[in-house]
């Protein structure tokens, strides 16, 4: 089942993608893609559903973060070794964990602004993981039983923000548009292995990130587990789970986002996302 | 005005502490005491309310934290000098900002459960600060506009996970039971000086910290200003500011909470919060 929630900023609405890439409205049966929506109990709801009963959502409207209300925005930091490498960062004998500022959040097409006086606004497509049943002490066995599906995330950070302005990376990782997230939320369902997940990005047309969730250090069970030791994980809450190589950073020489790129990336099954760039 | 959120964890109602300390039920005025219910144009209709045409809540009814759906739990860290030295870190050029999970937020007289595998949870009294309107790249003087009042936090930590367990901070200060926030709002009007507040905390009757934010090394305003940088600040967002000297690491030996401790703080003018210590 892949949802999504569409319309204005802050008036998004539940919705459900049909087979034939429809959009069909969900606002009779749920009230957001959030909270307790994300249960299993309300996601079996949702797909006893016929799409076909469902009202057809006309015209191309905006399409919003995939998941509402979120609690916490929490980031692997450093999760594939290729990536560490290109920071010239040791890999982590445990994950690394960092938040984002939850008003970072987008939808997955809307415009990136670069922050003022940024000169290093960089990209990463990452494997998010939207929690649909609290976690607290959980299992890696038990970890996978606590989300409610995965999506496509821009872990967008400002390098020189976020590694060279008095520590902690939260502060070139949080500016707004700094978090699209979407196109949707695919139930776990669908998810055969989260760990074997082609992604990609690229930057006005070159591919620079073409990787592989196959890569990664900590897997998502591992995270979940790891992270439910140090805070207790609600649902709505999202998780970034890292990126593969090929960020701005890691290029000789450096690159850079600057106004007027635009940006193109996606993981297999779980959709596109595009963005245009301009200047906060 | 002292406003506060009162009644079981999750179904808290929204409430003000009259002149003689009973609290008043303000159910029928305003949802919550968070969100649009912090703005200038909200507080003023509440302030023009008579105490005394509002029902007096009976009883002792448990406190919750003072505002409610905070979005950001923003701490500034090293924030006084002696604090910096302590903790044996050289004082920053600028504010060092990290995260703290929003689900680790309780109330204030709560109790504060020790993670499981901690050895060095510890203490910090903080004047926490919650926006009332949003802010994105304002100066400092024009900072505390964006302020709706001010409160007591304990920012609990546990040292281990905050510094030895693959970086970044927030590791060590998610845990649930690790924000109390309150126990009153006290609004910006009240507050005449935040860089002139005497503020204390006491395990088992030993006054640890004993110090003013008078000796904070960035004030409220810059740190707004410095924040709205990076990111956008929202209604409901709470700032804490840092912590004086006289935590547990700081101790000779260095001094960790055990169960069955029970913690006093306060900052004058924002009230006490009371904590017993148990184990996760």
């Amino acid at each position: 089942m892949k949802l999504l929630r569409y319309g204005p900023v802050g008036q998004e609405k539940p919705g459900l993608l049909d087979e034939n890439g429809a959009i069909r409205d969900l606002s009779a049966k749920v009230s957001d893609i959030a909270g307790d929506a994300l249960s299993d109990a309300s996601l079996n709801r949702l797909r006893a559903l016929d799409p076909n009963d469902l009202p057809v959502v006309e015209g191309a409207p905006r399409i919003g973060a995939c998941v509402g209300q979120v609690g916490k925005f929490i980031c692997i930091g450093l999760n594939y070794a290729d990536h560490a490498a290109e920071s010239g960062m040791a890999l982590p004998e445990e994950p690394v964990i960092f938040f984002k500022a939850t008003s970072a959040i987008m939808g997955p097409n809307d415009r990136v602004e670069i922050p003022r006086g940024s000169v290093k606004t960089d990209w990463e497509v990452e494997l998010g993981v939207v929690i649909g049943k609290a976690a607290k002490y959980v299992t890696e066995a038990e970890a996978l039983n606590h989300v409610a599906g995965y999506c496509v995330i821009n872990d967008l950070s400002e390098r020189d923000f976020q590694l060279h302005r008095s520590g902690q990376w939260v502060k070139g990782k949080s500016a707004d548009t700094f978090g699209p997230i979407g196109p949707w939320l695919v139930t776990r369902d669908e998810v055969a292995d989260p760990q074997n997940l082609p992604m990609y990005l690229e930057v006005n047309d070159h591919r620079y990130q073409d990787g592989s969730t196959k890569t990664m250090h900590f897997g998502v069970a591992t995270v979940i587990s790891h992270l439910s030791q140090f805070m207790s994980l609600q649902p709505g809450d999202v998780i970034s789970t890292g990126t593969p190589p090929g960020v701005g950073m890691g290029q000789n020489p450096q690159t850079y986002l600057k106004a007027g790129d635009r940006m193109e990336l996606g993981i297999e099954g779980l959709g596109i996302q595009r963005q245009d760039v301009g200047q906060a």
